[in-house]
């Protein structure tokens, strides 16, 4: 065989438990239960874009995954099955191995199968597509949020964003928070359980991967509302607000992007449940604003609007 | 909005007929009728590899979805959905419209939606998956071939490989066939219909894109039988044969790949249906070898066996 078909062979084969028909085929089989319906998602990371080439192989290979497990959770979908199409300019069987290991590492923890893929040979990039599978009527949506929807987001958002800061060298924080804070960035944690236990509770999700505002805006211009956030509330890592500087941390938790948390809407007579489901998942849920009547997005801090930073997103063309 | 997401609406947005939720939320959703299993295939197509960087845009749009119907095709499935994560170095508008149109004359012939992609900043490549419904049963595979079937391919091979020869500088060829022989390579034709009526008659199917020999090689492989080829047998185009160059035409019909017809086994007995099918869809089926008990592949010219060629198949990385 040809060192393609040995690629795909040698670090990615394994035995389709679920699927009718796995990789080694023109197509993988897959079996969806009754009346369940698939969710489908693709994202890609480019080298030099979503991370250096010098980045460790693992942990690419682990975020290329996880960055769209966040998609599953945001639809509070069960992901089942991926395929991974992979641009590489070399081969180069140590990077692979790692690569995999990333990789497998998440999805043998998910309960995920590799079923297909494509190895091409050109600058370093990496699109993996996830299929999962969730009762249609449950599906979290952009599209439901209800004016007087409380606004909730999980975990803490902008580590992430602002362990890129320092790497790329616009913050020269240097404590030994950076290292957590960089962790963040390189092995975010998918929602997985949260947005499966929105279901029925929630009435809009999304993940957060651009950054607060931008996602978050696309619930408020699809389920036309107007997001009325309070920058006091957001929820900040004690790691985050070692940073320092006040501005950083700001732009940080509003647009830094990779936080990989769930942004969700639901009722004000929910808020009782959704204490009750922090606590048994362990998972912190803040409530950070809510849905009005109107458009777009109104920031307040200590209690007056205060203008919208103009970076409001993760625009890989600006 | 930001260009980016700009851009996913702008070209590539249209309502969703036939999925729960289309293009627009974390994931799309869609739903498998009953009893049918979903095939999946992705591939990537990267500028300077399988096209060049000034390829005409509206080619490159239509044969990323088309490369990906020819796995459908080999597999007997009915493709129904696709999703299209694109890497681009600039958002160019009159590119992507050309590309769009492209790609979506070739959808909308076929009945295929795109339900989903991402749009990234990074060197020019398309990685589209399509996703396709089959009885599982029906499905033709690579490992089902058996000893005595007779082996077939559609259509004619080594146009493709002939026009990139001479694209490349590799021929010298300058005759009018030239831009037969360019059209094959730039707007190849999946054999979507070959492929659904080859159900329950065909043993085994691949889809020739690396190469009859490197191909046909996977099916020997995973069936475990041995190919026996008949050189003489293998249809030639006219205009390939106008080429004159009796080695580059034995290499591009062998080995030349970006053919996209179909390679399939099936059992003597069904010659005459085989016949009849090939008549009732006006494309030409050409029996050319069989299967024997064995391993790896023969190559038999005027009655005699002859060397394989070095360049057995497709290497990206070669």
């Amino acid at each position: 065989m040809t060192p393609e078909f040995d690629l795909i062979q040698r670090y990615f084969t394994r035995p389709a438990k679920h699927a009718i028909l796995g990789i080694g085929d023109d197509a993988a089989l897959l079996r969806v239960p009754n009346g369940m319906a698939l969710a489908v998602s693709v994202d890609t990371l480019v080298s030099g874009h979503h991370f250096e080439i010098s980045s460790d192989a693992r942990s690419i290979g682990y975020k290329s995954l996880a960055v769209n497990l966040s998609d599953m959770a945001a639809m509070g979908a069960s992901p089942r099955w991926a395929t991974l199409a992979l641009t590489l300019p070399m081969v180069d069987p140590a990077w692979l191995a790692a690569f995999a290991d990333g990789f497998f590492e998440l999805a043998d923890k998910v309960g995920v199968e590799l079923i297909g893929g494509d190895t091409t040979s050109g600058p370093l990039a990496v699109s993996v597509q996830i299929m999962g599978e969730i009762m249609p009527d449950s599906a979290l949506r952009r599209d439901q949020a209800c004016p007087g929807d409380d606004i909730w987001v999980s975990g803490t958002l902008g580590d992430a964003a602002a362990a890129l800061a320092i790497r790329q060298g616009r913050s020269g924080f240097d404590g030994p928070e950076r290292q957590i804070l960089e962790y963040r960035l390189d092995w975010p944690e998918p929602r997985l359980l949260l947005g499966t236990r929105l279901r029925g509770l929630a009435h809009a999700a999304i993940d957060i991967s651009d950054g607060l505002l931008a996602d978050l805006g696309h619930i408020a211009r699809q389920s036309s509302v107007q997001a009325l956030i309070n920058l006091d509330a957001l929820p900040c890592s004690p790691e985050l607000c070692a940073v320092g500087d006040q501005q950083l941390i700001e732009e940080c938790l509003l647009s830094g992007g990779d936080d990989y948390e769930l942004c969700f809407s639901a009722a004000p007579d929910g808020r009782d449940d959704l204490k009750k489901l922090a606590e048994s998942i362990h998972l912190k849920l803040t409530r950070i604003g809510k849905f009005q009547v109107g458009g777009g997005l109104k920031l307040m801090k200590k209690g007056k609007e205060v203008d919208l930073p103009r970076f409001l997103g993760f625009d890989h063309f600006g």
